[in-house]
């Protein structure tokens, strides 16, 4: 059966950097015989404007409907002041959750070309290479009961509930040993487990579910600790595995270790390994229609989604390889771009990968 | 009348270094005609393993009876596994909770001296000096309900809960405006607004606030952002204001692009100015008993003491050069040496900073 690819656009620089990762998507099938269709939706601020919601009842069936779907990005100033329940991150999150992609994939990586962009030392992160492996439906994004409550005092009290059940933890761990054997064979897992007895529960699971991965290496680390040794010594790390609110925080410090976050992609799969790929990078409402935003993480999450969800994972390394090119050549857009290099465009940037297939 | 200052070494390097800020503590009475009596009690594993429980009834008597406490640190992996509700951390809790010491101080400061020993770079790093307030009495570390429960299907779910009254956030909120108001007058709170209700809460009383302090500049960040915004440039913040949860997280963060944790004092305060004061390091068990832990941070607490709840300011600054000066004569404990410095013990710094008082 023909695959069918979701194109989600969303706001601020999302459709320029789509319309990159489309470029090459479209000259993919064209180098290698592959077949599938492509198909856009609404998404985020820009659904809300154009339907009155995130997450129009279409993009959802469109997205259930399809064998990967292509993120760009949602949100911005414009949409800051919506109530929590139509603002546009809630399109990201429904999906999550309606389509149960529990497992966020998130590689730091730096490439050689770029260590200078990083603010660390390049001792420090020099070929540094994280899979960091976020649980993306449960805990604090999704618990119930949440909102706010007026007290008898009549002052308002706001809450939410962290909740992980046993079997949410298990697919998750899962995941990462299962990722961390195609790696480096360790996985640290983070949690508050001296604190919060949600994650003691986190602790144990991940425990049990290391005895079936007895040649993966498995540490626990608090995650305080954890993003101090980010910041001390990235590359003690091989895969991390940890909950929705953690690994969102150190996704994005791990991310930023790199000083190039304009190349870092995204996946997150559900069970059968169907998935959602965006960049790790959000809407830069400040940067949009100037032409100057880096789709290279929105063209590097489509090798991830050839990987993941296309099964072709040899044009997938192809394409990585092509990004390579593109900056061995010096190619730059202007959030990499450093003295020497040449400065181009988004377009640019995306011919310049279609070129380099 | 006399003063009282409780001194709770704790577990692991907790004594040692306690040991150096009691010779502090007692040089100044001399120097400066102060006057305190110093008691000592015992808190977490130490307190465990000889009572039972790791805040006994004593200790908390101690506490609350004190105008200030110097508290060394918690914890160690012999006592990782027991029970959440009688671990070691579970002192340090209690007393935070008992004496509602809700505004938790953590500068991250850089020594101009110890500049080589950030993993960043130096024009990143150099001259950096953020206060970082964090609520200490509330958020998901104290919410009810809590625990792990058997759900119908037979697996466990494990629970806890994030809650903010206004008035907890109005009063850290007020701790923060009127801190940054003797420094650079801006304030960044820190919050998940975009998918958090509590948060949202958060962010309404902070705005609420901001209107008592029309001279303080304030602005709002996501916590993902904040901890990218800590690793590509972190001198962009004077004041920064969060939630439990997220400022055990980000101010472990910012204290590592120091590189010398060793260094970082902290000050937790009720609403009178009554507090506890502990370096920001933990009871590091591996290098325990060993003469080469860095007492300067229990110190520096100790200047935080004098200023924040002895109102003894004159000492405070002067106690703060004593170690400059120190450093200057290139004293180093193991944590922060670097070649062509003298490599010093902990008795051995505790004694320099006396005598260059
Ligand atoms: C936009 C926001 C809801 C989202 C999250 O917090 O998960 C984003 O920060 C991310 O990490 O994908
Ligand atoms: C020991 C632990 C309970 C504590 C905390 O999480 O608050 C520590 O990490 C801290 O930051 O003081």
């Amino acid at each position: 059966m023909r695959k069918k690819v979701a194109i989600l656009a969303g706001d601020g620089i999302g459709p320029e950097i789509t319309a990159e990762a489309v470029k090459v998507l479209t000259a993919l099938q064209e180098h290698w015989g592959l077949d599938w269709v492509m198909e856009s939706g609404l998404i985020g601020g820009a659904a809300y404007d154009a339907t009155g919601t995130p997450l129009p009842d279409d993009t959802l069936a469109l997205a259930q409907d399809s064998d990967a779907i292509l993120l760009g990005a949602v949100g911005g100033p414009k949409w800051e002041t919506l109530d929590i329940s139509i603002r546009p991150e809630k399109g990201l999150l429904g999906i999550r959750s309606a389509l149960q992609l529990f497992a966020n994939l998130r590689p730091a990586i730096l490439y050689p070309q770029l260590v200078g962009a990083s603010t660390l030392k390049p001792e420090v992160v020099s070929g540094l290479d994280i899979m960091i492996v976020r649980e993306l439906t449960g805990g604090i994004y999704f618990g119930q009961p949440r909102g706010v409550q007026r007290l008898e005092n009549g002052e308002r009290e706001g809450f939410n509930t962290l909740v992980y059940k046993e079997s949410e933890i298990r697919r998750i761990a899962q995941v990462a040993f299962t990722i961390a054997m195609k790696r480096g064979r360790r996985v640290c897992s983070v949690d508050k487990a001296n604190v919060l007895e949600s994650t003691e529960l986190w602790r144990e699971v991940v425990n049990e579910v290391a005895k079936e991965f007895p040649e993966v290496e498995l540490s626990h680390m608090y995650v305080d600790n954890a993003a101090m040794q980010l910041v001390r010594a990235p590359k003690q790390f091989d895969v991390l595995v940890t909950t929705n609110m953690f690994g969102d925080i150190l996704s994005d410090c791990a991310a930023m270790l790199t000083g190039s976050i304009g190349m870092l992609p995204s996946a997150s799969l559900d069970q059968s390994g169907k998935g959602m790929y965006e960049p790790i990078h959000g809407s830069a409402p400040d940067i949009a229609g100037q032409g100057i935003a880096n789709p290279l993480a929105t063209i590097l999450s489509v090798a991830m989604m050839l990987r993941y969800s296309l099964n072709e994972s040899a044009p997938a390394t192809c394409l990585e390889k092509a990004v390579g090119t593109v900056l061995d050549r010096g190619l730059r857009t202007p959030d990499i771009y450093s003295p020497g290099m040449s400065q181009v465009s988004t377009g640019a940037m995306g011919d310049a990968v279609v070129e380099a297939l």
